[in-house]
């Protein structure tokens, strides 16, 4: 494993070398070396949660938030979470390998595009210890070298994890620098580690909208940057409106701090007199604060509900706070979302065909739901296994990064001796 | 069509408005459309020609090349080969709504995985009109708005090229904004384009070094550059020595002056002395000048060849040069190949399977040939039907950059009231 005297520069251009390695492994020696890791996480609790405790004692003293030191803070069964993880990422199938596409030209050419590891991916996360070892698992297993870089807020119990990974790692026949870690400060190792044009193949930034945009000024390497998701439901004018409810309900309160869940509820006018009474009766039961335009204001019946400002429509709330709107039509829905959207999820619910098609095809986004929740956006429930973000970009990967979105591809070509004329 | 009194930004935005139609057009609609558009330059070559003359007129008084006068000039052929090359890409499948992927979840969700357009793409270029149209009908085919911006030498041409293809999309049922061109200065339109963030979904550069640097320096919007390419054939030590040399004589000699032409020849030490005067004769007797290691220096016989300095083996040529060296394994090939290839098109000649299978897994590059020229690398030979260039990053495309590439997907998730729980 690297360590901390060496520059950004050279841990990057070690890991470019052991990605050479790495992409030739056989499955069965990235599976082991997986299965290694987990066990390694079990046999060293006590000393992880020993560095674990150091984080959290200068957390404590810099006065960090209660939230920040819950999310810094290990436990026996959080280390056994961790370790089930990276076991649960040995047992999904190898990208890898897998022929994408093939098929033999005319002139005998036999050509098959082939998925291979990118080469040394960058993640770059807060707070959490845990994204350390997810991430150099999920890289490890679609043949990647990682470089991890954490906040200095959990340097202890990231350095600890990442040595214990990368020696179990090496252990198993992996390159040393399979997996390395950046120590230090703050700014300058990110902005370093941005531009290590050459060597990074991929630099993936988990954390709020500062790094991003800390990212966005400096890099020349690629990013896929973390999504953020104003995400809508649409309740249509043939919507079955018991189903109707549960769907907003669940995308709204089921786990409102993540980016797939609902921010803004919007009503096709011919049943929000029936529907929103409804509706924000068991909002409110569940804790969710209303924010309404004028007729959803009005027809809201006995429950409170604020005027919605203009900038509710743009809000990422992450919280029990929704926006709700009126809409004349389906097209108003349609509008509406390439208006103020982020492109993550949005759904529709309504029994009309022609409605869930139009709908489907005019959204522009990552997931276009029909009846369903748009929490569903997940690696996990997209049977993926694991995902290392949701992109709301569209060249590359889009929604779920999964294993095959942190391979690319190349194409294999065979021949008898063909010359172009 | 937008004209020229319009920003550039107000030229985005209403390729962005026009792209939301353009996603959901059927595939008769758009073929109906690019036939329009062949019809329209071959009813109007006068007219074009009288524009290009304009061009070549100015071209001449600012006393361009020859090479860059014969890439400006169109003739009634020229014309016709335009045209046809939109009725070629018109008779292409259309990847818009192409299912990549598809499954049921265990909840009974049914996903799938569907290509749609990209949006707003934007193609930066220099000097030959003909990519005007290439560009736009490939963008028209793959459902995508194209904002165009040539090189001013080349204005009056470029500006009725995309007028014409404009209105006759526009006759076509087409909206307006579907093919915009942006007129004037060389540099500050090129800025504002490349950071159009929102509006422009991709921007391709279609020119030199120099472009690419401008933009690289300022783009904010997702770029893939096309691909410099230093391609190198390496002879193995069980090469079919005839075969071999048919291959490397091609690479380098059938058209130097594109990015898949062979740059370098490595040689295996075993059949070096026998190959290599072979090789030279035929390579000098074809016009290629040679610059050899100390080994090749040695071996090459009668046949003249110059020193290689270390420059030589970082050098994209494209011109009948030919760097040369002598390695001692295959291993030293696959070493050379990653230090100083660009990741476009690498070729190994041999007949053994196990070399064939190191060199295609070890070597980092879009396109792993075996027993083939390198000069294959093109969207048409992959049978692609077109390309709008060629690609050698790892995220979205990789190589030839055809229809498909042109496309995102989205994932269309349809249930019957399933929530997360």
């Amino acid at each position: 494993m690297a360590v901390s005297t060496e520059t950004v520069s050279d841990i990057c251009t070690a890991a470019k070398r052991a990605s050479r390695a790495l992409a030739q492994l056989d499955t069965q020696t990235k599976d082991s070396a997986l299965q290694a890791i987990a066990e390694a996480l079990e046999d060293r609790v006590a000393d992880i949660l020993e560095a674990n405790a150091l984080d959290l004692e200068a957390g404590r003293e810099a006065e960090l938030s209660g939230a920040l030191l819950d999310r810094l803070a290990l436990d026996p069964r959080r280390v056994a979470a961790i370790a089930a993880g990276v076991r649960a990422i040995a047992a999904l199938s190898d990208p890898v390998g897998e022929v994408v596409d093939g098929f033999r030209r005319p002139n005998g050419l036999e050509i098959r595009k082939v998925r291979v590891p990118l080469g040394v991916v960058a993640v770059v996360y807060e707070a959490r210890p845990n994204v350390t070892i997810d991430a150099a698992a999920l890289c490890l297993k679609s043949g990647n070298a990682t470089v991890l870089r954490g906040s200095s807020s959990a340097g202890h119990s990231n350095a600890l994890l990442a040595q214990l990974a990368g020696e179990a790692a090496e252990a198993a026949g992996l390159p040393e620098a399979a997996i390395s870690i950046i120590r230090g400060g703050e700014r300058e190792e990110l902005r370093e580690l941005a531009t290590q044009t050459g060597t990074v193949d991929l630099l993936i930034p988990r954390g709020g909208e500062q790094l991003k945009s800390a990212l966005a000024e400096h890099a020349t390497v690629p990013v896929i940057y973390a999504a953020s998701g104003n995400c809508h439901v649409y309740v249509d004018a043939s919507a079955d409106l018991d189903l109707a409810q549960r769907i907003v309900v669940n995308a709204k309160v089921q786990r409102p701090g993540v980016c797939n869940a609902a921010e803004t509820l919007l009503v096709h006018r011919d049943v929000a007199a029936a529907f929103l009474p409804q509706v924000a009766r068991a909002l409110v039961e569940s804790g969710v604060e209303l924010r309404g335009d004028k007729r959803a204001y009005e027809l809201a019946g006995q429950f409170p509900i604020e005027p919605a400002s203009p900038a509710d429509w743009d809000t990422e709330y992450l919280s029990l706070i929704l926006a709700v709107a009126v809409v004349d039509s389906l097209d108003g829905a349609i509008e509406h979302i390439a208006a103020h959207g982020t492109g993550h999820s949005e759904a529709i619910v309504t029994s009309d065909r022609d409605a869930a098609r139009r709908f489907q095809h005019a959204v522009d986004a990552a997931c276009v739901y029909v009846n369903a929740s748009t929490r569903f956006t997940d690696g996990g429930e997209f049977g993926m296994g694991a995902e290392i973000g949701n992109s709301t970009q569209k060249l590359h990967a889009r929604g779920p990064i999964g294993l095959r979105e942190l391979c690319t591809f190349k194409y294999l070509i065979e021949g008898d001796g063909q010359v172009r004329s």
